[in-house]
């Protein structure tokens, strides 16, 4: 069994100064709107008023394979996880871009790839086994591989943090990923297959309806563990998912915050959550994606996305662009003058 | 009479290649979303694909008083103006620290303060006069003072343009102004007073009514000139108000992109687009306020804003926090891998 440590909320003393400091800086009360609300966040996760701009922001990148890729249920073939990460070594996807622009690092780990060997020791140093199983027949992981996976995670996490990393983001990479995490939030939330399943990469109705099916019959399989969120990550999750669950949880753990990404990731945190009640408190929405079952998600997690501009890749490149908006708030509360420092009349008291 | 010279739309042929290539870049088809629109938009206004990273974003803080101010149809006194643009000009203020972040620079300009002398000589430069009229009962201004607040807007962008600013952001500082946006908002799409005055900088009953009386009556005194848009300005604008329409029509004609910011602001665009008919496919609304005028006035320019995150601070602010995301829309298409490049395989063809 993996148990993580009780979790504990964000500092309320600090958050509380936050909060009054943004009511004494030169703009009306309130009207930075959700800016406010973030700094006060990072102000309670960091236990600091001001709080600091993050220097060491880490995006780790969680590539795996997924049998039921094998059956027809995405756009791309399987072999695409293994090219990507390589892209992703090469610092040519969009998440080498988006977290340049964002003033983040990017590691990606091999925690499931399809291939013998890993591209490298540093990527393979977690890795599980060669792809996950077929959840459509069969279970994702054995019940080793999945304490295994958690591990993974929480040592990565513990690593990055232990490095410096001041913000976690977690990303996904993975042919047929969004099947195993669609079927995760359906059984979580108790929703029917069609209301939640995606076009994932972009499928065409007849691999919908085929994505649709794996999702029903991983959910059947499933469907006395729905209180077990390791049995569940063991029988229609995945080694990749599992590991980016106990990523998000152990961020809670280690009081530092996490932006999540896309409908993959929210999925691991949806369990994580199940894992290490209270961790949602040490994490943000990045933003909303176009699978339905990535809101089911968020409105379990009551999470409100930072942005919303319609992005499908995963990789971590939701949260990859939001972070910038997560800094905004830490500078406006940071670096703003203040009525009585700037001689800026103050409204009437009401 | 104020004439700009015909808007020619941005480079199609430009932006045809920019689709073309995000269509070969290491993700699905369209999963980068509104960022791959972005980038097409940027590729056409600079001509160029793939597209130049911004590198003299510029932000002008327009400031004026209104008469409307002394009526109590703000939370905020009227000597708040002048002290925000020294704010300002200290870099205290919110837009200071959100434009850093941005990686853009500021600049505040006094068009209409009610001071005897602006804080320096150059920002006092373009100052048309003290104040503009209460247009709750009297015009905001005289017939040569519209001109020369479009001119100095038209003046503002040519300098910014020719010293090597390739975005430009408008931004807006002054009591009251957000009343005389409204009045400029619904005269122009023809709306019931009640149904778009909003909270301001957060005032309460008794000023909301205040501020709806306010917008009526200057609707009234404007309704015979609803397809005038100089006559306009000169009844229930302000020489803020004219600037920024000449400072974004402007910025249409040298061909550089634009973000609007909000309310204030987008009243000034429907103006412009009125005044140079076309100039809209240069700007982007760079986020969408809680002030309901400011959704209808980018409904009626058929823009989508980028951010929707509850701002209502004007200043640019909006606009300021925008622009990440279109560094990042510019940073895809820029300097992606492509699939032959990268050694990764597409989807079979449909």
């Amino acid at each position: 069994m993996m148990d993580f440590p009780e979790i504990t909320p964000p500092d309320y003393r600090a958050a509380a100064a936050a909060q009054r400091r943004q009511d004494i800086l030169t703009k009306p009360t309130g009207a930075l709107g959700r800016l406010e609300d973030l700094s006060v966040w990072v102000s309670g996760c960091q236990g600091l008023c001001p709080p600091k701009q993050f220097e060491h922001a880490r995006v780790v990148v969680f590539a795996g394979d997924h049998g039921v890729a094998r059956t027809g249920v995405s756009a791309y073939p399987p072999e695409v996880t293994a090219q990507m990460v390589a892209n992703i070594d090469a610092g040519g996807a969009a998440i080498n871009v988006l977290a340049g622009i964002a003033g983040a690092s990017v590691r990606v780990v091999d925690i499931a790839v399809d291939s013998d060997e890993p591209l490298s020791e540093a990527i393979g140093a977690h890795k599980v086994r060669r792809s996950s199983g077929n959840i459509a027949v069969e279970d994702a992981l054995s019940a080793d591989e999945v304490i295994a996976a958690l591990e993974a995670g929480r040592q990565l996490a513990d690593d990055e943090v232990d490095a410096g990393a001041d913000l976690l983001i977690a990303g996904d990479m993975g042919i047929g990923n969004t099947t195993a995490a669609t079927a995760l939030i359906a059984t979580l939330t108790d929703t029917e297959p069609v209301a939640v399943v995606g076009r994932g990469t972009g499928i065409d109705d007849a691999a919908w309806v085929r994505k649709t099916a794996a999702v029903r019959d991983a959910m059947f399989r499933a469907r006395h563990h729905r209180a077990d969120p390791v049995a569940l990550l063991r029988t229609c999750g995945g080694a990749d998912l599992a590991a980016m669950a106990g990523f998000c949880a152990q961020a809670a753990v280690r009081r530092t915050p996490l932006l999540l990404d896309g409908v993959v990731v929210t999925a691991a945190a949806l369990v994580a959550d199940r894992l290490a009640p209270g961790a949602r408190a040490w994490w943000q929405a990045g933003h909303r994606s176009t699978e339905p079952a990535h809101t089911l998600a968020l409105a379990h997690l009551e999470l409100v996305p930072i942005i919303d501009l319609g992005l499908r890749l995963g990789e971590g490149t939701g949260a990859a662009v939001a972070l910038p908006v997560l800094r905004a708030a830490v500078a406006t509360l940071a670096s703003m003058a203040t009525f009585e420092g700037a001689g800026v009349s103050d409204r009437a008291p009401d």
